[in-house]
């Protein structure tokens, strides 16, 4: 076992604590990974506050990691020590149902073994990114170009793929409407991804309070979901609308807002079921539909996509002793728009 | 005004009785159908009952109907007397529309005129199939093939084209598995449908009670929803499911039987929302879709599919003063599977 640094929760209600965790010896596909950064996801907050589901405790959360190559197995041919490399929400599946063959590993018919809160195959409960090293093997990982900082590839491995995947599979591009329901850490990755994509984006944000930020991020058009008008004057407009607002929304009022055919994709999942009328659905062939991360190879896709069209996330970089403070933060929707851990200040006090 | 013999219903309860309307004189496009045979569907019964809105009395229901062409206006050019054609759920629609323009009539943008219950462009409420003749614009009647039997064909101009066009719509075919929910007037002519394009297909009725009958009708496999090892025999095996049932179901325990990009399709619309847990949609990138009808150039699309494949509905032939019994029995689910009235009973007392 390798013993390294990290912060956990030691129970639902925090706070965290410098501890340290056990990672496995590097099995022959395995690459150890020295973390430099990890992002903030609001999942790490509904996972590790039991709302879920029970987990179990310590836990580290953290499935948004960007670091450097530092070992590798003896039959690990993707990567060297050194190699920029990323890890996402998920450190392996089966590999031999369907869906892994499809190269969807994030809907593997056995379950995906998550980045933190799971049992892998060696029978080992996982733990996250808010820690110096992890090991993932090979075929998990993914390479971060050249041309995305490492703080700024940490999101991109949730809030970038989990974005990214659902603007591909409906077809986002030039000649479509686009909206973005909510402007958080997934919020403005749809809104860049989109944008670099070719297609027309709204944002539909609560308030009128992001507008200027949306804008200037490549938004087209800007609404206060608050404002009833904005139902009316919008009413089977988008092709596409992504919604990344986790918690309960007049789902029914969001659909009225798509065109014949068009698809209204949640990539949150409130707590709550959400009430829909059939004849939302009926009345021009619309579809609610949902979306979960991405394959292992959409996601490298999807980071030469940002590297090729210059996307980064809005980043705000925190000490490893901030993190209780962050997710407050992350909480409040005090964000702009994602927070990264720098891993260098995880034995600091 | 022309001036036709009809069965009405005067309030909500009914009963129906033998009255007369006015059809219009014959504009420049317009056909009038000596009707053979009107099909009683659920949708009639919702809509006179006031269920979906208020109403105009006397009102007459009826929106599948199959007739002889009897006169033409003189700027008709598809139809000429002694033609045999249908009309479905609707009998006009803006024809300038983006949907209009894709052949979509039933999503027209500033909505579609419904055979009955409607206010027409000429200011008339319309009034449906349970009648005479109808006089409708040239470009809502279709062309009934000489393979299918105008009996037979009433019930294709709505329960065939509503449960073809989604069929159609999400693929059905070879290599795909089609569940049906409810096996009614519109479930087993999507079975025959499904089957005829060379799906496999399941019904999932709520009890063993029709297994015989859907076999015989083509089905592959046949499980009882009531039954809750159904649901856990089946998770995650069908590419599409066209729920045709109109009541509150159990949407979720439906959604999970969908494989990954696998879409449910509610054909109804339950009065009551239902309730979606966005985790049924998200874990295998399910969507969760509505279709109405179809418009007209499929409508004649599945007419020829239906001759060419030799498909007609089950039906019950009834007498014009047997519709309030026939409704009752609908509501019981009692028809197999679908009434169709002899218009020739009209007059009878």
């Amino acid at each position: 076992m390798i013993t390294v640094n990290a912060r956990a929760t030691f129970s639902p209600e925090g706070p965290f604590k410098l501890t340290t965790i056990e990672r496995r010896e590097l099995q022959p596909h395995d690459v150890l990974i020295e973390i430099k950064y990890a992002g903030i996801c609001h999942s790490d907050i509904h996972t590790a506050r039991g709302e879920w589901g029970p987990v179990n405790y310590p836990l580290v959360p953290g499935h948004e990691i960007a670091g450097i190559v530092s070992q590798v197995g003896p039959e690990v041919t993707k990567y060297v020590v050194g190699d920029r490399v990323g890890v996402g929400c998920m450190v392996d599946s089966c590999g031999e149902c369907a869906n892994c063959h499809k190269g969807e590993e994030q809907y593997c018919l056995h379950g995906m073994t998550g980045t933190y809160a799971a049992i892998d195959r060696y029978g080992q409960y996982t733990q996250g990114g808010y820690s110096t090293h992890i090991v993932v093997t090979e075929d998990f990982v993914v390479r971060i170009p050249d041309g995305i900082e490492l703080d700024a590839a940490a999101p991109l491995l949730c809030a970038g793929i989990t974005t990214y995947s659902p603007l591909r599979h409906w077809g986002a591009g030039p000649g479509k409407k686009v909206a973005v329901v909510g402007l958080g850490g997934l919020g403005h990755m749809a809104l860049k991804l989109a944008h670099a994509m070719g297609a027309e984006v709204t944002v539909l944000s609560q308030t009128l309070k992001k507008k200027e930020e949306a804008l200037e991020l490549g938004a087209d058009y800007y609404y206060a979901s608050s404002d009833p008008e904005t139902f009316k004057q919008l009413a089977g407009s988008f092709d596409l609308i992504i919604n990344t607002v986790s918690a309960k929304i007049d789902i029914n009022a969001y659909l009225s807002l798509l065109t014949l055919d068009g698809t209204l994709v949640n990539v949150g999942a409130p707590a709550e079921p959400l009430p829909v009328n059939a004849m939302s659905l009926i009345g021009h062939r619309r579809s609610f539909a949902g979306s979960m991360i991405g394959g292992i190879r959409e996601t490298q896709e999807m980071l030469d996509f940002c590297a090729e069209h210059h996307i980064a996330p809005e980043i705000e970089i925190i000490h490893a002793n901030q993190i209780d403070e962050a997710w407050e933060r992350v909480l409040a929707s005090d964000v702009r728009y994602r927070f990264v851990i720098d891993i260098s200040t995880m034995g600091n006090e």
